[in-house]
């Protein structure tokens, strides 16, 4: 970019990469061919009009973006400076206003055009609501098709609805791909089930398909993190690729205002970032997304925070995993 | 309903008839067969995914029924009891999670439904958002192929975007209906259109079709009154039936927080309830629809509030047109 | 006051007298034989658990006098500086917190304290709910019996509620009055009726015992200022002495979010203000009260600025006639 | 219900009792006859001005009640499905609007006529402000006299101020019922002091009284289930039955903006919603209630939902004792 | 910019100028030496600590540029589309976080650079509060000595307070101009004082020193076009250069509850817009600032909306005069 | 004060010293002379125009003071009536509107003001942002220039940013300390440093100059009470004078949205007030002040009851090392 012709100016040049908008490189910034050495792109889903209860979670890319220069690149309490890694924004897909079955099937293809041509970085979807994750997913498989997911899934809810009534909503992903043989029932872990926001009949589906889940109640007695790397270590055992889903209503509805369906009771803030840097830091996790975050409901921006945190965790984990393998 | 068993209990049986929520009755209370004797019906239509920018205007039915107990049935400035109609409530079309064009679908249908067996009631949609109108219209049309039908649309915008782009989206239902033979442009008369809100492109197709169109100068000029007055005179000479469509997006936001594309500018609600109740008063008005009303947007409940007493204003009007005919 | 000992200290012996706080003095900083040359009175009534809707009026009090340095004394559009008039805060009556007919009886007893022994003075009641006006009523009956008194009421309400049902609550206040022989109903004006907020029975009881109104459309019709005036002049004949109520509620809720039972299509800040500033100067106006103002339900603190302005409006009325005297 | 007559109508009929509001049945549905054999009854108390500072507590029990359908009925931390249990809605009890003692005299009566007439559906007593609690249960003492009760009481302060300052307000309940002889001191059990919230005058009447009482350090210390457990056992080897009163102004603000008087450093929710489930549990708990919490000063209903889920969480432990009976 | 690599990204070259973010030109994208041949220039001047009470108007330009996706560039009410303008923004000037001083030293530079340069396009000053309007004067008179300026202040206020006392402050920029002998008193008109928000004073200063000024209550005579045409055609015959400052305090805080000084009884958004328009159209006006918005306080983003609105009605008013000259 | 003269008038003379305002005296209601003996003085700093996002922290002093009423004295966890201290607050220092170093001055001055004629009392700042903590701590070295001064700071920074960019704002004051001389770096004790806000370079300053600090996951492992400890045993054994400077953005936000800066992450109000209070019992601690909270973005008074109080927590301690004493 041209400097500004003005000294008097607000100068732009002048950044020091220190903080994350400074940091993070927009895809029409970068060499398209650079992009395969990325560490990470991130994908943006502006798609909530599929959520079951009224929602603008479609707003959080934009929100998330305009939230980085809140945010330095150095975690203190791990002493990463995540500028050891690329991260590449790709935008956001192609949204179509009232065709939901088009807008999915434009993620499964964004999802193929970028792993296809560039399978290196590690995709960082950011919602939109909980429909996305079955996109995401069914775009990876069918790109590597031979490759077996597992997920970890942080959620107040099962999210196993029947797509049957409800469509590919945001109540339905993790059934969606239980149904369509994309993903196994025991390679899925559920993390922050609690309270009266799951019916008994999904509890048990669960237990026929063998979903695996630690409610609060185990979070409070065992902690969060054995519980985070129990999930990891037997996961990573099973299947070739973790896909980690972080749908932000797992945290108590005082720490995130801005999700529709938040709750009472639920995880709080210090819980849920430190469980996300150690899912970073695995070697078999291969993907994230952050969804159902609506900027619209935010009280004080502690949500987008909260999600923009959430995401500079994974990164810390991610770029401490590549320290060690450094 | 069953007394209460408990003599310290709230009585609702002590109801007088005095409050909107005690006078209109539900289809569940009355018998199907007295359908017909009603002045007027109202079809919930809780749809909003299919808005350009995230709504939840989909909660405006319930959040409308829930207002009416702050409202008596008369109205002290034209001397009208509403208890003089019959009106009866519907309930809310069933609408699907993720297919939008089931949800039209299912909206044109009700409509005939209604309309074939009781083709007496005036049918009064509550949305939803703009997109719902389209479908209203069609389905009066398919059930009277040879009734022509004219607009009076109550708008910041146009609502002429292109369905070609959009889909059957809030912004295109007019252009839907003159693209689909239904409507001709020039029956459309257009009151509240104003500042920044439309481009050109719409301007010239509104004017390629001959839609009439009065600005917020206009009324400024003129008088709501005589504009209003003056769109139902022409429009009634060309037209077997005046479809009146209120989207609340005319209001001032100041007067209307709670329309996700409220702007600055618009009509204040003295304006658009003395319009409202011109319209009702009008021997050619066959329907009515409120549309685009986003009550978690809203702020101390004014434009729900709102959103009622235009409902209101608009039986008051078809109350004093039964009571001239009487 | 003792000047504060540091120099570095805020100097609050620096004040002008510029600002409304500065200049109204409180009770117990002015000799009390000083209080019947006073023009007016403010008395605080925190009193508003008699409101049939749950109503934080009772912080109105306390409010309304934070907000004063908000305020200077100098009206520019009426070139008249309040510092012309003695004005004293007589602070809060005591009101008990579970005993409401006791709350009541401290108000009558306030009044006639005030009233027998400090005559001149025009009493300013700020209150609390409408339930208030009857009981300062009946303090100023009890204390002068023999003079007939007329009210000028300002309200979306004729608050002609049955107390035989309520109690003395705050919607009842006019006809507890008519009821106990202290006012006659054709010496009642209220401005501001509109929309659905009476039920018809209460117009019939209106018209029953001859009280006067003017609606929202004769305020369109005719203008506010002729319509207060008109009513001044009409109820000057007949009594010997006028009462201005304003409940707060008869602003539309764009301008008074915090007022419970505020509505749209109701009267707007600038017409309010025109006509408190007529009832001010009127000759046979001695008393004036201001209700129904809840600051818990405010926005942006827009609902006490213009509460406290309806009052600065009075004062710059009452202000015209001593000079007019003078 | 008669089905809805139209098939296009959402079906209200196709519920599945899965949500609680699904499940909860009204007495207005239920013969009166088969009261005696449900687990436990909801009785609406929608009284709040009795309360010290303005409080809208009255409007919970609506709010409560339109929460119920973001609830499923299944806890599944602790695999309990509540439809084991039987549970009516017996609606509210009629409050005069200025008469308060009258509104007490009332819920005396509500709680007489239940307990005479249905001795074994378990009284879940929904406010209101915490002034409900003394006459609830002086109902409990005047319909078995004999029976001795003991108080669980979670709050952030004694309610034990002077009722003969204050009347029967929402502060004194605890020192009404020690000063009727209805409660011995020693038999409450007070969860939750902390902080600047009780004058010295009361922790030394509460001495005097051999009130107990665990504050947060206590809480913190020794965890909440301890704390709980405790309390049980001592009081349930003293009284025959206890009844636990659940102030919400016990809950940390962070997570109850919606409480009048709540603080900072107070409990969260999920130790409350622990702790609760504990009680339920208990063979001696006869009775609980829900008190001060404001609807109308909620944010993001997070408050609300915490109240439905106390509520919950009660019925969970209640329904695992019925279990354990079986 | 170059195009997106990836097919299903949002296509932003897809845009077609219909929308204000797409029309409006980044100094950054266009060559400088063409910025002579612009209509008209934008300087965001982020500067508010220097504003009497705490205020973060220095957020307004960025919540300004961000709004400009909600407008088109076509006025309908004036048939006018903005694209026959030319407008670049020059970005923000740099200012310091804790030098007043240097702050409003910057902007003199910022504005001599650029008018020396470039003089030909209309300088369009983002505030900021009003302490940016005494130093873009000085910008201008430093580097047009001979031309006489004479000021259109939109303003609830006189802001003739004192520099001696307060700095250079928000409150005071027309009597440091006055002061400093860059302005003549009888130069300046003040249109939309009303209230008790100036004290008497500065009504003797404006007197002694000749300032013109319209109050409310002029407004409301006769009619907002005439006295804004009043205003042009008296001073245009006085001066060589007219400055419009809209100080969004005018505004009554209905319409802007984003204002930290807003008031009740003020301007609407429809009497403002039509008076800048105006302003906009006369051939002496040669630049214009907006100030004094916080959209930190804003509700709905409709003070926002409205500033920016302001900003287009004045560049309305600018396209008609140069299609007049064309 | 005079007793007021009506009988019916709240009593104000009717307190009993239970609630902080009643406790706490004015300087002016003492006799100065009397000053050396209070255990602490409260001195209002109400500036943050030296803020580097705009922030009403200014706003503090008033609200902190106008929350008194809302607490005891009496500390019902630790046993403690802090009316055992004789606390005086001194009112506000005068800031100016556009000079902030005459602002930071004018603290400088107040300080040695102060503790140059009254040097018992302990000094408890309100700010005001943090810049004002490096004014204290310069005042009161220039007052006793031969004392050592450590710094136990609760933050969520490590406010060590460069001045010589920023001029003395309120990222800067452990920084300016520092580079003045008046501090040494490993005399600074950071507790609450957590997440991504914080730069590397800072740390790498931080490290050089051999600040200590305790992270949030510090605090998780350790225990609140245990890190606070021992940075009050390493730090009183190299100072001779511990200042506490109490951040409020250490807060997480869930419980502190009133502060500009605050992040999701941070530390709980109960962790806080726990470590408040050891520090308030250390002899060694002799001065302490609380910034960085702005009232306007607060929500439910939240964040200001917190801030009163960590003020209360603090003489919490300061009574009970007073009692140890006794």
């Amino acid at each position: 970019m041209t400097p500004p012709p003005f000294l008097w100016m607000k100068n732009k040049d002048g950044k020091d990469n220190s903080k994350v908008h400074e940091w993070i490189q927009s895809i029409t910034e970068v060499p398209v061919h650079s992009l395969n050495q990325a560490d990470a792109v991130i994908i943006g889903i502006p798609l909530s009009r599929s959520s079951i209860s009224a929602s603008a979670a479609s707003e959080f890319p934009d929100a998330f973006r305009k939230s980085w220069k809140g945010f330095t690149t150095y975690n203190i309490e791990e002493d990463v400076d995540l500028t050891s890694l690329s991260v590449i924004d790709l935008g956001d897909t192609e949204q179509h206003v009232t065709d939901i079955k088009r807008c999915h099937h434009a993620i499964v293809e964004a999802v193929k055009d970028i792993k296809y041509h560039y399978p290196n970085p590690l995709p960082i979807s950011i919602g939109g609501d909980h429909s996305i994750t079955a996109q995401v997913i069914r775009g990876l498989k069918e790109t590597f098709p031979q490759q077996s997911i597992g997920i970890i899934q942080f959620d107040t809810h099962f999210d196993l609805r029947d797509p049957g009534v409800l469509g590919p909503a945001n109540g339905t992903p993790i059934r969606l791909l239980i149904n369509n043989g994309l993903i196994e029932g025991d390679n899925v872990y559920n993390i922050g089930l609690h309270g009266f926001f799951n019916t008994k009949d999904l509890k048990e589906y669960a237990d026929l398909h063998h979903i695996n889940y630690f409610t609060m109640q185990d979070v409070n007695k065992m902690g969060i993190s054995t519980v985070v790397n129990k999930a990891l270590d037997e996961l990573s055992r099973k299947v070739d690729m973790i896909y980690v889903t972080c749908d932000m209503d797992v945290l108590d509805m005082a720490y995130a205002p801005g999700v529709p369906a938040a709750t009472p009771g639920g995880m709080s803030t210090r819980e849920l970032f430190e469980a996300i840097t150690i899912t970073g830091k695995h070697h078999s996790v291969g993907a994230v997304d952050i969804v159902c975050l609506d900027p619209q409901k935010d009280l004080a921006h502690m949500t987008v925070k909260a999600g923009t945190h959430v995401f500079l965790n994974f990164l810390t984990g991610l770029a401490l995993r590549k320290n060690r393998r450094a």
